[in-house]
């Protein structure tokens, strides 16, 4: 693991360090931003997905997170969203192939080789962070987009694995809408059976109510109509009695300018469940 | 004058609009911050200049800025770094030419042509804010490194323009670094004399203190031993008995972590001087 980027933030270090996947088999960079108090104990750490085409630089240059981790004592991590490289497959377009991982174990050619964003996310970049940094593992997810597809996935799949989630416009019926269509179609396999385990709107059909869970989604969204439809999750989880907290925010677009007016709210929605 | 960006952030807007500038003889884009209190009343206005090889995108994406301007009622501005297009003189490299237009009007050719930053930042582009939008004549000036440069030299050169100043990271000598000479040399010639008007250290030696002045720079910024010097400003003020704060950051660099990690206080500054 070698620290490429290393710079002072907040009383504390937004670094970024490059590391051979083992799950990905590929190299892969993620950011750790590390709080003022993390200097003297370990921290919660929260981790953040981001959305289509991202590297894990839209997150930290953009979102100003780092104030409120600074506030709260959290530790921020921010994978890329796929693997890398010359010898990982990839496609034209920005919704499938690098980029675009969707936080999945993906089951077809040419993609299972490298695409299992889901095992990175889920169980080896915890395990790099909690061995690496001064991290305890109460872990909270968070994340926008596609990311936000990733983070309701993966914390509704694994109870009792996270303390909170949150997204921000997110995908949350991705079986659904074009996006999610597309993507599932490639890395799933044209058997749409197998892509219910990767839907959120699915998924809360089952679950059992663990832990808080937060959507901001912007009513100026580009993509609300398209690919978002966070009424569909909304019916879903009603139906199903698991509680949500979904705000529609009048003016806001599917920007970094929108996460970066909440982002606040949303680790203190985090830190809450995490420093409580 | 058209709108080409708006986008809802911290229950404002952060725009975009590109115009023909008279005195640049091109067209130029500015971005303006409007917040929530724009809605209903005249502000203030803190403008914001950028450093070298930036656009009007960089602070506006970066600083995280627009959170403080809502807090306080102040609207933002910020130009971009030089006049722009294929009819203005450029040069190789990132230290002259587009993306470096030093706030100055150039005399030299082929510069003299379009390069007036000086004139549009103290002129045409208040007259254009304050016919165009809820703004008031209270004006505060900041800016970053050859933008902190720009804020400490009109300031200077123009008291009772503004009722507040500051600077991150500001070439505060340019006559004695070499970012300034190459600038200088293009720009005005290699008559020395003709460049004292544009160095905030020659300029604060018969200053008249009026404004208040805050200056951030980071102890591990990469340029500080041999483009910024700001201690060469800071003596100049003491023994001419103009009252500066200049705070020396430990451990941030030159980027925009630094300038997101202490934004916050800057605003608060020019809000005491604005809103006061």
């Amino acid at each position: 693991m070698q620290r490429i980027e290393h710079r002072a933030s907040f009383g504390g270090w937004q670094d970024v360090y490059r590391h051979s996947s083992q799950v990905l088999a590929c190299e892969m960079t993620f950011a750790v931003y590390l709080p003022p108090q993390a200097a003297t104990r370990r921290l919660p750490v929260l981790y953040w997905l981001s959305g289509l085409t991202c590297t894990e630089q839209n997150f930290i240059t953009k979102a100003g997170a780092q104030r409120y981790a600074a506030e709260h004592g959290l530790i921020l991590v921010a994978p890329d969203t796929s693997p890398r490289g010359a010898q990982v497959a990839d496609a034209e377009g920005h919704d499938l192939g690098q980029g675009a991982g969707f936080y999945l174990n993906a089951t077809q050619p040419p993609w299972a080789a490298h695409y299992r964003m889901y095992d990175y996310v889920l169980d080896e970049l915890p395990a790099l962070i909690e061995a690496s940094f001064p991290a305890t593992d109460a872990r909270g997810l968070s994340g926008h987009s596609m990311g936000g597809h990733g983070a309701l996935v993966i914390a509704l799949r694994n109870p009792g694995r996270y303390r909170s989630v949150s997204a921000f416009s997110p995908i949350v019926a991705p079986t659904q809408v074009p996006w999610g269509q597309k993507a599932f179609a490639a890395y799933l396999g044209q058997d749409r059976a197998a892509w219910t385990a990767w839907d959120a709107t699915e998924l809360v059909k089952t679950a059992t109510p663990s832990l808080p869970l937060l959507i901001d989604q912007g009513d100026g969204d580009e993509f609300l109509h398209s690919q978002l439809r966070p009424q569909l999750f909304e019916a879903a989880a009603a139906q199903a009695g698991y509680p949500i907290r979904l705000r529609m925010q009048p003016g806001y677009d599917h920007s970094y300018y929108f996460i970066a007016s909440f982002i606040g709210e949303h680790l203190a929605h985090h830190a809450r469940a995490l420093n409580g």
